[in-house]
């Protein structure tokens, strides 16, 4: 790329900010992209990035802000007046400034509205703010450009000119009926080539696909994806065309969505980031650690019930957490796959097919384990009847914690719950309670203490 | 959404191959979307699936395979001839074709290219075959829109108009100077608004964001990203134009690395999905359990060689799932947080800071979970300074498994490894083997066995 946001940059950004060189600040920052302007905002101190939003123009200003993480957005616009956000949100697309307005507290996004001065504007974003935020009605922008299916091209190409000044980005034309019903779509290419005479009604295409307001925001998603769509619109319930979502909202959400389930997987429940405070980042982890700790508790009053065991086969406990491990790993493997195939939607066939497989995996896995145990026997000169215990034992859990991992998260699926939840602390921690009850049991029933 | 796949459909397709109805069967499919016609072929077996693709017109089954499963679309396109699989290529984007063509075996290949009708579509393809699969190069497609900087707008148009006939979507032309080296860009609304009768160079936009062929695919990713394009032209070492990459393409890659990263934290070294074989299955789980095998061996020769302690604190011995489970889930918490830190590019400030902030971190933890500890071992009768054993090593522990899982990481990263690898199974492994250790270690030195 041509340009970097370099340190040298900072530094003289920084400096200008202490002079008050508010002059060459302007001259210097005009150039570069808004991404880049966010860029510098983000390694910038609080007053400093502050000082820059006052001082440069809202058209720049506001784009960049919507590239900042949202903490520091949040916390530069609490050092702005309700008229300085307003000028803001007046550059912003609605979909932006309603997820602004979202984070300001009540009181304050009342009277950031009352400041907007483009009264349209200000009526959409609060249409915005009525829909669910993980809808196609939240995720949706009000910028569009629509015709009516009476037009003649010539009329058509007139009125786009209008309407596209406010619309960053043409995907495509929707074509409505005369009470704003969503009728078909009209490409820029079609407008291009067809007569300048030609009505509306003779080009447009009338398949479109679209979605309802209150859809998930991951069905929009999955059909984006699917049918391969850069825009589609929104329609209310009487199929109004009120909006339109964008491929790049949905390239967020889908992120959004892979990150959660990763950081699910890994034992953090909230959303949170390296960069957090060490509060922050505590009481997304420490929820899960508990529950492991309640799970270690567990396994010690597993242990303490089958001491008798001590005297004879000591090195019983000494395999604990191998068995553990076991159990963990296998069960994350299985509830990962699981999970991702449930978001892909392709799990398929039946449940007693799945059962027959995990138990085929899980065997071939658990019997190539159980020889390498027999075999690390051998050489640490156990006996070979313990052994055998170890391997037989190690195989059930394997094959037990499978199941859990590929089970739980599909019964959760069909009961509505997010699968994602099933991952990571939870499956290894009900795997280890099992796994270990699981070993000694069955080391009991061979062994016979 | 208006259509849905339904079982009954399926069995139509079903009992009409079975019956050979082409004509049927052609009528049925005619009306419906691709992605659709791709949904009704993975419900096939391979045998219909093969008779539906050689029925269909090649302008609709072209991009229902790109939309299959990688393995079910190269296991039908091994029951076509060269030939068949040509008159496919010439239906998709240069893009696809590369991909299907790269997917087949080389002799194959070869004779496929060779079937392509259109020269210049087949030349287009070796080009993109030419290029590392996850660099720009790679992912790009040659169709694009291209004028030249002295045509006018008229010229423009007319030009465009037979250019568009090749290219699916339209984002944005681009503007090249007589040796085809990128110049800038132009808008569809510029194309729009401008006067028919200006020229190229009066009203495109010479700034333009661009990379290069071997740009790493992450790098395009992230660009795309940080500026929302949409589409991004790519150059080659000359400043020539040679394609361009479209978003998505992009969403696929960052889903596929969001999903690699997914997999390795779950101890799946391979690209798997919940529908594919035993063996694959087993080929991608394995080796990870092999690994927490051996790192359970190594638990069993440190407990080995503590067990002069059994005699007197064999409750110690029944601790250790739950203090391998503790520095575990820390390790794998730590780990991800990094991991996607640092694949978000916001993992910043010195590395001291990070060391201040993760102690910080693990001592509210410790202590927490230690309090827990030790209210337990009052419940459950346990001895004062056991239990306080228990907690301060459990505490280390927990500080020791933290860092491992933040600095790991980070040093794989500055090395240029992929630090995803050292998350999952990889960091649970290691943390419970000096995990156990240490708590043995720090219990011997407190109780002194």
């Amino acid at each position: 790329m041509q340009f970097q946001v370099s340190n040298d940059l900072i530094e003289q950004v920084r400096h200008l900010i202490k002079t008050e060189g508010d002059k060459e600040l302007r001259e210097m920052l005009s150039e570069i992209h808004f991404a880049d302007v966010a860029e510098v905002l983000s390694e910038l101190n609080l007053t400093e990035a502050t000082y820059l939003v006052k001082l440069l123009e809202s058209e720049k200003t506001s784009e960049a802000l919507m590239e900042l993480e949202e903490d520091f957005r949040e916390r530069i616009l609490e050092n702005l007046s309700a008229k300085e956000i307003a000028e803001e949100l007046e550059e912003m697309d609605t979909d932006d400034a309603a997820d602004v307005v979202a984070e300001l507290p009540d009181q304050l996004a009342e009277e950031v509205i009352a400041e907007i001065e483009d009264e349209k504007h200000a009526e959409d974003i609060k249409e915005l703010l009525s829909y669910g935020e993980d809808t196609a009605g939240g995720l949706m922008a009000k910028e569009l450009v629509r015709v009516k299916e009476t037009w003649t091209i010539a009329g058509c190409v007139r009125e786009m000119r209008r309407q596209a000044k406010n619309v960053t980005r043409v995907h495509s034309i929707y074509v409505v009926d005369k009470e704003d019903k969503l009728k078909g779509r009209l490409s820029l290419k079609d407008l291009l080539t067809a007569p300048a005479k030609a009505h509306i009604s003779d080009v447009y295409i009338p398949k479109v696909d679209y979605v309802n307001v209150d859809t998930e925001g991951e069905e929009v998603a999955r059909v984006m994806q699917k049918y391969d769509l850069e825009a589609i619109p929104v329609v209310d319930h009487e199929g109004v065309l009120v909006g339109r979502v964008t491929i790049d909202d949905i390239v967020d959400f889908i992120k959004d969505e892979a990150e959660k389930d990763y950081q699910l997987a890994a034992g953090i429940s909230q959303d949170v980031e390296a960069d957090d405070s060490v509060w922050e980042l505590t009481r997304a982890r420490l929820p899960w650690l508990v529950l492991g700790l309640f799970g270690g508790l567990g396994s010690v009053f597993i242990m303490e019930s089958f001491d008798v065991a001590l005297a004879k086969y000591k090195e019983l406990f000494f395999f604990t957490p191998l068995i553990a491990a076991m159990a963990g790993n296998v069960g994350v493997q299985s509830s990962a796959i699981i999970v991702q195939g449930l978001a892909n939607d392709n799990v398929k066939g039946s449940l007693l097919n799945r059962l027959i497989k995990e138990i085929g995996l899980s065997l071939i896995s658990g019997v190539t384990l159980g020889v390498l145990v027999i075999l690390f026997g051998l050489l640490d000169g156990m006996d070979l009847l313990f052994s055998f215990t170890i391997a037989i034992s190690m195989l059930c859990v394997i094959i037990v914690a499978a199941l859990i991992g590929t089970f739980v998260p599909i019964i959760l699926d069909k009961r509505g719950i997010d699968p994602a939840i099933a991952t990571g602390p939870f499956i290894t921690t009900s795997n280890d309670i099992f796994g270990i009850f699981l070993f000694f049991y069955i080391a009991k029933l061979i062994l016979g203490f």
